[in-house]
């Protein structure tokens, strides 16, 4: 799984109908290093949320057909939001940890 | 998912009997940032249609096996259009709405 | 999807028995751009074919869990010719048409 | 599958359900070469644990929809620690064993 | 589907029981041209072994959920080794051709 952040919103009207009830949430990629910094925000996509997770929150993010497991099944969805990050921790250090 | 402009279209006519009733677009990635450019074209791919998608439209597109989600169960394709985007919002910038 | 052209064979006597009946060709990505080019030959790879595509010619390839569809459900391949393309239009132009 | 080294932990308190009863660990990629390095900790991912992996252990993850194999079918997970790796023998040479 | 060179092994006593028994494999990519060359061996990965391959053989390796295809369904594996390559004809030249 990917940590990311959320910088935004996507909405459609005309879509598959698997996608009406779920927010579509822009994430960009966090490395997962003490920085905790974003190396290539043009990596940026779309994730249904899962979660209720905010803008600007740290998140988890699955990829693939895990996107759709357990309540997702009939969503045309290949990344979905399913946690929000309290914190990471890097050996001994605190990389991040939820204001 | 991915950001998407739908720039072409292919035709076959020796194929796979599932993707009769589709139409197969090409889709250049958009880099889903304030400038929504494409950072590179020679990443673009074949799409099926799902939502009756136009020339130059900016789309959603999922990958992998979603892309058979719920409607293309015996369709031998990886990557579906599966909603036309109305708006992008990065952060407070609007990023993209369509025209 | 992905355009490539089918560049040569690979043959193989010890191999899982899923892949008796299926040729394995060597298939080289095209980037669907107006020039139609191979901007990267070490990313060759090989697929099963399902349409009966000939060497040179230019193909349409599923990758993944949809190379299985519809008729490999037990043939473990994760890249399918699916297609041969007659044709592919680039907003007005004409970037590839099969001879 | 890939080989790499667990170096840290992930804590959420709001999170999909099937990720309950699974501690979170973060992996750094290690190259399977004689030296055994890390590329790139920027490709720094996250995987659930099935095997009881402690911090600084080389283990051996699967990524995918196998991440769900065979107990987790209803964890959204893509990323799952399947092993906890002994020894890496690269040629005639002993690339890794565990202290 | 993937070409590459077996370099050597995996061993480990904690893991997932489906792993029990397979012998894991570590395999070097090998761009599919007429050189036959290792572009990056830092792609090297481990692959569950399906048809006996010996240490130095050129295989062909299927990756994501075809690598449970058919004898492995409940072995977490993404990568499996299915075929031991006797020859590869890149048009007319013959790239390789087993010993």
């Amino acid at each position: 799984m990917e940590i990311g952040r959320v910088v935004g919103t996507v909405v459609s009207t005309i879509k598959s109908p698997g996608l009406n009830s779920f927010k579509l949430l822009v994430v960009t990629p966090i490395a997962v290093t003490q920085e905790m910094t974003s190396p290539d925000d043009t990596a940026t996509y779309v994730a249904v949320d899962l979660v209720g997770a905010g803008e600007g929150e740290i998140v988890l993010v699955t990829r693939g057909s895990a996107a759709r497991i357990p309540d997702a099944a009939d969503v045309p969805t290949d990344a979905a939001i399913i946690a929000v990050v309290d914190n990471v921790q890097i050996g001994s250090e605190n990389a991040y940890s939820k204001a």
